[in-house]
């Protein structure tokens, strides 16, 4: 490994780059506007796999992480990140008697969405949450009564887990805040439910990047899970998201390996080293043009202006939590050195 | 780690599950057949990213690997891989500078596609490529005149690249051959105009999975770059290929973690398990259904004939190469028991 600092030329690429600043900044505001609307902010991990990252979100004022995966948490435990909501259900004997190690290290929560996966869970030492499934089939109960049904099989629940994950990216402001009113009313019915049930609902957790603001007005939730504002990738750069301004923090440095056609060079950098769900990346730097897939291994950037041979193309990426769990490291830069080198601890811990 | 050998079924899922024994014998059947053409066998471990995997196929015939990009190939040098060929040019001058260290060190050849790299590369200790460009502009001359010109540039050069990367999924057997056939012509006149300037070409490698069968027909190649065939994923699955049957060897196991929806379940393997650049995984077996993506995190099976919370499901992986690049090792199964665990090596050494 070469010394640090070097310059962010240097780096063999495709690099997955961090501009800690833009990301510590992004970490601030969203705390501020958490702070500031009375809400606790546990920003989920699944985003960023990363201790050193974690630590910062909750030295800024959050008050643990989520994690999706139990390998992700205890990876993320191991790092030293002492409390974590899982998002999802752990179900499996082998599972299951894992999360009841990690609950004994670390204060843990955990959804639920049946009742036979609670009793499974009983005792566990974990707080047990009933997921409620906002109508795209995931994961969670589908009515208030199976709701009711499911927090008397687990007793005394930790809360409630709402996550409209479907919506967070419909672009238009105005059509993302209506869904989310209708959404967000069926979540009212489901909780006066419980509470007619003589049911305490201590947190009601949920939101993401795409609805924070939008469920901060609400006011129904009580946590929110926010996990991309951190990177602001390109899709949710193309999101009106309302609420404090985000910065673009991550980055994949890639580099010119092909100059022979005219109008395209092909880049380093294929569907091994973007996630390919969520379209293209931006041309940020080093190039006019637009990228295209060019296979496993490479891309093309297609354009008027651009560089040559060994040349460095900047590029944002399409969705930021597959792309990062695509590297082992985030290179992480001031200005244009590379300053440290933080591992994704919890990279390929999906199981 | 539990001990070896124990259950399939008890694996953390989602988990990356390799038949060892339906391996074998994709890796036996393309050793024949390639030894019955008279032609060399120098696999791609772009797909496998495996030390132990690259030594079996060099045990059964193979005169080395090839690999994709630098990282790829010190990971496997590491692990005591002694000849690859590297099927992407290294221009960087980073890059070329480990490329000099790793020369030293095994066997090494690398394509080139322009003189300025030619002769950067002068005296590096590697064999040098003429890459041909076969019309998908991705790397490569794109004349006849451009690679006499580039290969008087290196010198001697160790042989002639050309591989035919779009035409490798075109799903019936005689539309390929047709392409092929005309791209093999245009082959043959660029190392006519080669040989016209009295430049030796030892070596014609190329080929994949898709197209080794014709491209023994058509008699130019000299070496194959085969990858795929030792899993086939679904993509190869549904070509015709011709040549020798294979057999999948390689899956992803997950179980169910919510059940509460008629019609179907949502499992623990999302598009951070799978690769979502080809279209669907297959359900094989635990279900009778079709698979969606839902998320980061999770999919849907959707059918008549579902698991119950925390079954399994076992999948076929859509597109090899990027499924196996998410993971860090293979759990190596015979029968239904795990049998052994291999490193995914160079997992995620794109740079």
């Amino acid at each position: 490994m070469t010394d640090l600092p070097f310059a962010r030329a240097d780096l063999a690429t495709p690099a997955l780059v961090l501009d800690s600043g833009a990301m510590e900044r992004n970490i601030a505001a969203m705390a501020a506007f958490a702070k500031a609307h009375g809400l606790a902010l546990r920003p989920h991990a699944k985003t960023h796999k990363s201790g050193e990252i974690a630590r910062r979100q909750i030295d800024a004022g959050a008050i643990g992480i989520c994690c999706a995966k139990l390998g992700e948490a205890e990876a993320l435990a191991e790092d030293g990140v002492g409390d974590i909501h899982l998002t999802s259900p752990v179900v499996t004997p082998g599972g299951i008697a894992r999360l009841r190690v990690l609950a004994q290290r670390i204060r843990l929560s955990v959804v639920v969405d049946h009742p036979d996966n609670a009793r499974a869970l009983s005792g566990c030492g974990a707080h047990l949450f009933v997921d409620v499934d906002p109508g795209v089939h995931r994961t969670g109960v589908t009515s208030p009564e199976a709701a009711v049904a499911l927090a008397r099989a687990i007793g005394e629940i930790g809360g409630v887990q709402f996550y409209c994950g479907s919506e967070q990216h419909v672009a238009v402001a105005a059509d993302r805040r209506a869904v989310l009113a209708e959404k967000t009313a069926y979540l009212r019915t489901v909780l006066d439910a419980l509470r007619g049930a003589g049911i305490a609902v201590p947190v009601v957790t949920g939101g993401g990047t795409g609805s924070f603001a939008i469920d901060a007005e609400l006011g129904v939730l009580t946590e929110l899970q926010v996990g991309s504002y951190i990177f602001l990738d390109r899709e949710y750069r193309d999101c009106e998201l309302g609420g404090p301004v985000f910065e673009p923090s991550l980055f994949v440095d890639a580099s010119v390996i092909s100059a022979n056609t005219h109008g395209r060079v092909t880049i380093d950098a294929g569907l091994k080293a973007l996630a390919t769900d969520a379209g293209m990346p931006e041309v940020l730097a080093g190039a006019e043009g637009r990228y295209a897939f060019m296979g496993d291994e490479q891309g093309a950037v297609i354009g008027d202006v651009l560089p040559g041979l060994a040349e460095r193309i900047v590029l944002m990426p399409p969705h930021c939590d597959p792309t990062v769990n695509l590297y082992d490291r985030y290179h992480v830069i001031a200005g244009e050195q590379v300053v440290a080198i933080w591992p994704v601890t919890a990279r390929g811990r999906g199981s």
